[in-house]
């Protein structure tokens, strides 16, 4: 585990990464709610906001891009993914090597997709072990997304399925652990007490009410959560600035949701 | 991303690329229209055409005729491609390295293709990884040519699809883009747009009247597109020279098709 | 075959592993009988008992909390797992590798799963090979989960399985075979037969009552077994301290399970 | 491509390989006819046949009986093969590497199958790659054995295949194309047509009349054909040397078959 | 391939290993017979029986067990193996590594394992080139156990499945070729022709008694044969040095049975 603190990921050891990996896994149908979105030009600016410690993309949007923004934005290589025109078992490709991120991108860290049930789990925790053990040669945090899913998971926001999930990122060897909100405040908890030392965060998901979505994070950060990962609550806003301005609230300032909504 | 205009693929910013990989894709069924189409030295002659931007072959005619074209031509070496023989899930196989490609072939630029929604999309995503890293190392334009194909995808040309393949290329790190012509010029603005800063260009497809093909340019230049990749539409022709001088016009001098066609 | 008399693995010959991987095998269930269990903080200073040789633990535990542990702890490395998520034929994903094990971790022996009838069998076999081949480059001794699973396979604690999972174990090189308990010390008494040099000791198991798992314990002893792993039968214990304390007087006193419980 | 004129693969540019890998692809029924011819020996003496520009064997064979005719006999290493007991997917193993063949073998040129149409066609491609980029490596020239194969294939003789399988041969980089026979002059000099720069030669195939094996032979010279590659209908014969002298004379001589017999 | 006679695999020209893997590919079972065949330290010392030129075992036994016998006994590694737990198609993991037998081991020759018509075939094949090719490099002489299997052999002791098995090992470069006996002198004999200057060992097979043996060792004598590899039928038996006496005769000596049994 390399605690990260002391490194530009968190802030005040807390976390908000803005994730914009969605032009990969979901395609365009994601930026039809504010079109201006799909120019990453328009994300990394979002991304210079104080509440953002760092932002998720994959190699292309950073390789095109990031060169403007490496004085103000942390990078978070996303190492692997895939579209959603793929049918088969739950998989993630490997879509940019460690030593790429580190020396041709210049990323801060690193973010990598695992999916245990799925029948590709053992092959992409073997990737996964490959990418944690090589950005420890860069001093790069590694960020697991970790996500159950496959033929045995009926559901995959259930307590008991949120806790594995976190707990397989302290097995794993990630610095941080990005796992779906399970629904409650002591959902969260039992996550966070089961990462241990790695420190457990939020996904974002799909778009809803400030309010709610406050709310979730809220209970997480009161969980003892180190915050969260969002990306279309953020960029699919008419006035992202303004959410996050919420956030940095509710997640450095300790506000009330109603304190960070007014 | 490596911004290709200041490299022999581009000519004004704009992208003209002779596609000759028909050999391997689709066998000698496609030189029948004009037999001496087969000779790839009546090829590489044509590639010498102004208009012309980059000539696409595989391994072996680049390493059989190319020599005596290196002064006239830019070569783009198409590292996979398969037989249409093959009856298995959409792939290609991997027929030649970047490594060979640039220091035995003497390639300018390399083209990739990837199957998004195929069964081997994961698989070729990441053989495409290890060549885009490689081709850097050269400092090579990768050129990707994005279609989907396989058991999702009911027809591949629908305009979502397109915008779909090519914000695949931008997130993939591709320099350029191919992707099918998506019918209508508002199609292609789109896939432009998702695209961002990865250049996109149109596949040229089966041969069609001088003028349809020409529309389809237009509309491509007009909606912001790069420019094409075009082969059959070109050497099945009697006069191909006559059709280049006319692309040059649309592409390159802005011209309406009436205007290029006089 | 690496004799182990002489390494921090062995206590006068004995063996008395403290397994801490069911955060990965089997989830957060198994701590819930108590629920401190599941802070390795907890494991790590309940592994300082005298009568613990070693702890196995996966990286992450490893990297997170072995620094603070070092001087106390002697670390086994468990390089290969998987969750219990995975419904494909039975399997276990190389989690970490042997060089990181070592330089990084610090391990000072390592352990590796491999399940004999499973479809699986020759990956894992290989997998083994080379784990096992560079633990020798480290010095490190090398412990085999030796479990044979699947279809053609029911019941995995047959007296003849057990003898032919602890002579795999000879076999295929491993210093220590970890075999589940095959229900009598005449069973035993036959794998340890079978593994020659190669040391047996009994998997521990899920929980029995403190009488029962000593005698089991007592009966590997007398059967020439070289000690045990025992993961829930001391952390799912309400006083760990005390089971271990019995442990050390059958292990290492030669004590009868009545003295040991007194 | 590297021209072959001015190695030992060709006399006057025309190229007449003995081929011996039936003991590999076939086994022992293939000696019956000729008992004497399952001694490699007797093969690598007829192999010194001025007509005769190089023997193909697999490894075996040329690290036993090489090494005392090396100075009379041009050696081809045949890279891979399959028993005929095989009954999966068309596939071959490598069974050995272009570095152990240039090095060990003294090979002076490469042999290569690839059956395209075969579930295993990327696979094999692939393959083919990497030993034609290695044989460059000790400038050994590339025999590609291009045998459409597989479930999409209903004749793999007929013209449009061997057509297409002789252009895969230009295509994939090989200097050599060894095809079967499609029956006619006409569809050899469009398989000939198609391979432009890469020599195309005819395969052997089973054992025929003197006349109607030497017919076919002057049909793929006249077609443009480099020569041929012939097994049985050498060695399955009761006088192979006469065989071989008509045969230079219908390859070298240009003679008439009526002449060739004589 | 690489002559043996010099070699201390080979006595006279005549090789006589003495095989102890069935507790891997049998287990336990095997050693029923005799109890103390299960101890590996038995079996080396038999070994030293003047008749034995090699003693063939799995890497495990190798390295515990060895080195107290290095100047007595000729180690041949078997590099590959299977438990009969499996149930998959045949097939054999690779347990040690080529360079670890010859730097570790100290191994004086290797044994590799292929199935000829198994559906793994192609994959073991390569195994036996990698394993065959590194064995030059340590010039250790190679011994091919080539064991036809598979859903196309109905009769895996036909003489014609023996006779193409024994091809096989010539043709892979194989120094010796194991093969099971063919039921009679003449399939031996054929099996021999057909493996040129490859040297032919007959497998032992399960046990029989010792006249019944002696006969089929004297038949694959008299045919040609270079000796044979025997496992039960001498660790099975009460009196291992009485039947090695015997073979000594019947193989070194070449005296009749009759004489060898007096």
């Amino acid at each position: 585990m390399r605690p990260i603190d002391d490194t530009p990921l968190a802030r005040d050891g807390k976390v908000l990464i803005l994730a914009y990996d969605h032009g990969m896994e979901h395609g365009p149908v994601d930026f039809e709610e504010r079109p201006e979105s799909a120019d990453p030009e328009s994300i990394f600016r979002t991304a210079t906001h104080d509440a953002v410690t760092a932002l998720a993309v994959q190699k292309g949007p950073a390789e095109a891009y990031y060169p403007s923004y490496e004085d103000d934005v942390t990078l978070l290589a996303k190492l692997n993914g895939t579209s959603n025109m793929w049918m088969g078992e739950p998989d993630s490709s490997v879509t940019c090597s460690v030593e790429y991120a580190a020396t041709q991108l210049e990323a801060d860290a690193i973010g990598f997709t695992v999916y245990p049930g799925s029948n590709k789990e053992t092959e992409m925790v073997e990737e996964f072990r490959e990418a944690q053990e090589a950005a420890r040669d860069y001093d790069m945090p590694v960020v697991l997304w970790s996500y159950p899913r496959g033929q045995g998971l009926k559901n995959d926001t259930k307590e008991s399925t949120i806790a594995y999930a976190a707990r397989l990122g302290l097995e794993l060897g990630a610095d941080v652990t990005k796992v779906k909100y399970p629904g409650s405040r002591q959902g969260m908890e039992q996550a966070v007490q089961m990462a241990g030392k790695s420190k457990v965060i939020m996904s974002g998901g799909s778009k809803v009410s400030d309010e709610a979505f406050l709310d979730s994070v809220r209970a997480v950060m009161d969980a003892g959560g180190a915050g969260l990962a969002v990306g279309r609550n953020v960029w699919q806003r008419q006035d992202p600035e303004s959410l996050l301005d919420s956030l940095e609230r509710v997640i450095y300032k300790d506000d009330t949701v109603d304190a960070a909504l007014r």
